[in-house]
């Protein structure tokens, strides 16, 4: 059977702000110094088992000019626009329908565009291994991530007994408090739950019809008009009309045959500034240093330069990050309130920074 | 006898980068809300016992224009431009030769260019009294700051017995460390050096010549020629031959009949960004915030806005100084440091920056 794979770059990579705008979301910049954006690693490690033309890009419209020009190859026809966001439930019901006017059936690797891979390797084994129990029965598979210590920031997934090579999922739980998520950690029986689903389109269609009939009707119906004058008209009536929906919520939560399999290939999801003394090397003083930087006794500081001087002198366990039009110093231990300043620029009418 | 003024603006402010820049240093920037820079202050506060025409500022060649264009009335000739830098005993010298070519003989007050006043009225008052003592013999008087704290980085001055307004000087000594600065305060004998001086001319001159009589020759030869066609080279090629000595150490450490006479008006020397703080308003957090600034959750931290949106989340007690080409990020701790980040960039030639 053939498999495709859905990229959700719809995203809009705020906890990346200032770096990550509205305009050029975290998905489309490189984080790391070989300078290959997020998407286009995220394309890259799929090439061993997915055929660039069975790739498709679910991500705003307004990003589809950016996917063309850092997707090589891709055909213009693979980029999914949607004309508005409502989280990943539409996103993948879409994505969905119209794969399965290309196949009758297909397995659907679905995946963020925006996470970090360390082994490549490790990975692909993981995905093939997810693909082989997608393609049995009605399976729906999600990637769960061995954690390696207690995070507070994730869902996690609680899985049962072992069948083959994936452990059936008992349920999937909230982002716990640090006392409960020490107590997953203890119990070895819970895994980060990482965004990334493997199925049949068959088996995924079948579900948001079951849970989820109103987006399943919207879907197919876009599906229908895929490849049509139609088309664009139809998808903004219909996608306009979903409503917000997460697939764990909408599916997951509630569907049958849930597997997860454990991967371990160095997983990161970039979630915030801290991230980048993880993913990059650091100086003996345990700094990141990129650009044009002065650092004088700073210590475990990450400092993304611009086009002007950046000069830290003293300073600790903070990011500064220099863009054209703002500079940003931030605490390590606020990086996630980075939010609250995009949602004060906007009530004050300065999108034009956010 | 006429008073006259001499203003030393010939530093190059370097603990104000990068805000202060050898093109424009601290005396000629506005640290203070009202925008008046800190040489407009420092000759506005003396037009009640001073004539404008009496009054004469020592700078720096490259830093003659701004001199006119900041000081509005200042005959041009009172300009008094030093082709090099060679502390303040050759400058007050220079000043001495050439004021005494227009007054047989008269008081001179030497004071910095970039020292702020809360209570000009007190100020005042304290120069008269100085003024007055100066007036005596061949008294050399120097304003002491009573201090409020144990400061370690300035002198101090060891006074004793009490004549009249003022107090005989014992010794000047050196930047004390913690302790001995303690001791300092405790005993009741010591005042802040400010740098202030007052005497006459033929006190200062005559002193000059006895404790530093290779510089006397050259300054009464740069004297000489004032006002002619000889002028430019006669100053070049004398001040350029002088070596470097401060007034402290080539006269006032090794003179008789030196007083002292404390004031109390509210002295900032304004000699880190710390006192930015100090002498402006802060919100209850305690930031100082001028510019186009968001802070989240920060406490004690001074942040000078340039052209861009600056955004503080979660810091405390650091400096944040945006400039169009170096944004500065300096813990509290560190702000004498600044110094090291001029020496690398000159290091790096790199002047452009400094």
């Amino acid at each position: 059977m053939k498999t495709t794979a859905v990229i959700m770059a719809g995203g809009r990579g705020e906890r990346f702000w200032p770096k990550s705008r509205n305009s050029r979301p975290k998905q489309f910049l490189s984080l790391t110094s070989d300078g290959e954006t997020m998407i286009q690693k995220t394309v890259k490690r799929l090439l061993p088992i997915v055929d660039m033309e069975d790739i498709y890009i679910v991500t705003n419209a307004a990003y589809k000019q950016l996917v063309l020009d850092q997707i090589k190859g891709l055909p213009e026809e693979n980029i999914l626009a949607e004309p508005c966001a409502r989280n990943t439930a539409p996103c993948i019901a879409f994505a969905s329908a119209v794969i399965s006017r290309k196949y009758d059936d297909a397995v659907m690797l679905v995946l963020p565009s925006d996470h970090l891979i360390g082994y490549e390797n490790i990975y692909i084994s993981t995905l093939k291994k997810a693909i082989k129990v997608a393609e049995k029965d009605k399976n729906l598979v999600t990637i769960g991530i061995t954690p390696t210590y207690a995070e507070t920031g994730y869902g996690y997934i609680n899985f049962g007994e072992e069948c083959g090579d994936a452990f059936k999922v008992e349920r999937f739980v909230e982002k716990p408090d640090k006392k409960t998520a020490k107590g997953y950690l203890a119990s070895g029986k819970y895994l980060w739950n990482s965004g990334m689903f493997v199925w049949k389109i068959s088996s995924v269609m079948e579900n948001i019809r079951n849970f989820m009939p109103d987006i399943y009707e919207g879907a197919v119906k876009i599906g229908e008009s895929f490849g049509t004058p139609d088309f664009e008209d139809t998808l903004v009536r219909e996608f306009t009309a979903f409503r917000s929906e997460s697939i764990d919520f909408g599916i997951m939560e509630k569907a049958e045959s849930i597997y997860t399999i454990p991967g371990s290939f160095g997983w990161d999801d970039v979630g915030s500034w801290l991230a980048i003394e993880r993913i990059n090397e650091t100086d003996d003083a345990k700094n990141y240093i990129d650009g044009d930087v002065i650092a004088v006794d700073s210590e475990r500081t990450t400092i993304c330069g611009g086009k002007r001087l950046v000069a830290a002198i003293g300073v600790e366990d903070i990011v500064i990050v220099d863009t054209d039009d703002v500079v940003l110093v931030c605490s390590k231990n606020h990086t996630q309130d980075v939010k609250k300043v995009i949602t004060q620029l906007r009530e004050a009418g300065r999108d034009n920074l956010t």
